[in-house]
């Protein structure tokens, strides 16, 4: 029997998602289920082993065509399968879900973190088909990366490298940042960052805009982005101090890995030439002269509803 | 003929190091020849060709025992074996200087920059040795560095990665850096960086100090380091200020690879705990929880003297 599918899972806070998909990068079917109803892992691995067995058995071939499962999940760690104290899930400590969901449905399992994971669909399905070195920046609730280098993933010597959110961009009194320091990439550049540089503005400022119309504290970079585009200056003001400090960052992460190309993904890739415009020109006002003008800057080609199990899937492949 | 050992070649602004190695990282014997003589590097090539027949002229077996020649080079491109626009080489523009040699001398040669070659090096014959994830920083006039994942160096989609001394640190009002932007690494943690700091000190302050003892535009780090090595606490100050930023620096290159080890290298290493303290304090300081205490700081365990060609000739293995 030939195993020409394989099966990818999203692990999120509040649900997970998973399809079978094809060689070619379709996702055939999917399904939903909850994530976050129990802090005993073994319920929710009990509960993913029958979701995958009630898609397997809507293809052609039932089980006996499914390669193996990849994992996309928070805090994931490729060499150990193992999800680490991730702050987003209710099981604590130290979960090795990628042997009990192997040892639940009876196939091989391959789990990483969610942005690596993104970076291996990207390079097997998306933007960055056939290139070697990429740098896969993914801007949703946080910031995460993942880092392509001579066609693999890094994974560093303990398999958590690539936390490029977590790099410092402002030394002296940043912001104070999810993971307990100040002056991270992802208290800026994130979803979470758009709005908190709105408030900000909103606050120290009396300058007008339609975010005023919003409840101050339910602004979400969604708003920011609409009203920008409608040509809200104080919003467009927001994306461009926001990409200004992502593509510093950027020209900062070139000089490690020289990439190709720079692929943005996740919810504020929305705002389009919004951000694009000034993440390019930051970015090669901050690079070397060898590389002034040369680092291509791509946003994601996957479709959104997919690329987590898209992303996931991809491991699998490599089983 | 058993092809037994490799030739090294170290080439430097001044003077070129060339020496016969073995495969436990012995120099069995060294030269030198001069750099600057020429614009035109033909006249270079020939040179070294003489000097390499020259010493394998000295060892058993003669050139038939070498299995060829590894070179590294400012702004060498180990994709193309050229050297690229080097401001410190009298050769301007792109210099195939690895097919000249190979041509020069019928055998088969690798280039790539200095730093790469001293992380190859260290990997090969040094405190690396084992390790398949870590990151060399090179401490001399400037910062280079040579960043190794999964046992590989990481050279990029152009052959240039690992230019970490041109990452920004100080992103307002950061000194003038040679590389034409500023507040790059390198105008701080280089040896030129802490005799810039030093004069600082003296024209900005008044604090007592035995630098002042010296013509101002004639510290050098070298002095700082024999100052604070008595007890001079302001030349202290400065390895402090130095190993912070750098120290600094470094967290957020874990960020990106999560090397197992840093290894420092060059002139700077030679003030020890001076320096290794605040770098070990700082880079803790501004690790993510995951890597706190984790990632070991290393010194060189190449004999200097013989390290740029050791590191060198680490590349003829590979051919």
């Amino acid at each position: 029997m030939d195993r020409k599918y394989v099966i990818g899972v999203d692990i999120g806070g509040q649900t997970s998602k998973l399809g079978v998909v094809d060689a070619r990068g379709n996702v055939l079917i999917q399904s939903v289920i909850r994530t976050d109803t129990h802090d005993d892992v073994n319920y929710f691995v009990r509960d993913l082993g029958t979701a995958i067995r009630q898609l397997a058995a809507q293809i052609d071939g039932g089980m006996e065509a499914i390669r193996g499962v990849g994992i996309g999940a928070p805090n994931g760690n490729y060499y150990r399968g193992t999800i680490e104290c991730a702050p987003n899930l209710r099981w604590k400590g130290i979960v090795p879900l990628a042997d009990l969901v192997s040892r639940e449905i009876g196939l091989p399992v391959k789990l990483t973190n969610d942005a690596n994971a993104a970076a291996v669909g990207e390079m097997t399905y998306g933007a960055a088909r056939g290139m070697k070195d990429f740098i896969m920046i993914t801007l949703g609730t946080g910031v995460g990366s993942g880092i392509v280098v001579g066609g693999n993933v890094v994974y560093g010597h303990d398999g958590f490298a690539g936390e490029l959110g977590h790099t410092i961009q402002v030394r002296n009194n940043g912001r104070l940042c999810g993971c307990g320091r100040t002056g991270c990439l992802e208290a800026y550049a994130s979803a979470v960052g758009v709005a908190r540089t709105a408030r900000e503005i909103l606050e120290t400022t009396d300058r007008p805009t339609t975010l005023r119309d919003i409840a101050r504290d339910s602004i979400s970079s969604k708003d920011v982005a609409e009203a920008a585009a409608k040509g809200d200056q104080v919003s467009i003001d927001i994306f461009n101090f926001t990409g200004r400090i992502l593509g510093a960052a950027l020209a900062d992460f070139v000089a490690f890995s020289s990439p190709e190309a720079i692929i943005l993904f996740g919810g504020l890739t929305k705002a389009g030439d919004l951000l694009r415009r000034p993440v390019v020109e930051a970015m090669n006002e901050n690079l070397l002269k060898i590389w002034k003008g040369k680092i291509e800057l791509k946003f994601s080609e996957l479709n959104e509803a997919d690329a987590a199990i898209l992303g996931a899937s991809a491991l699998a492949w490599e089983l």
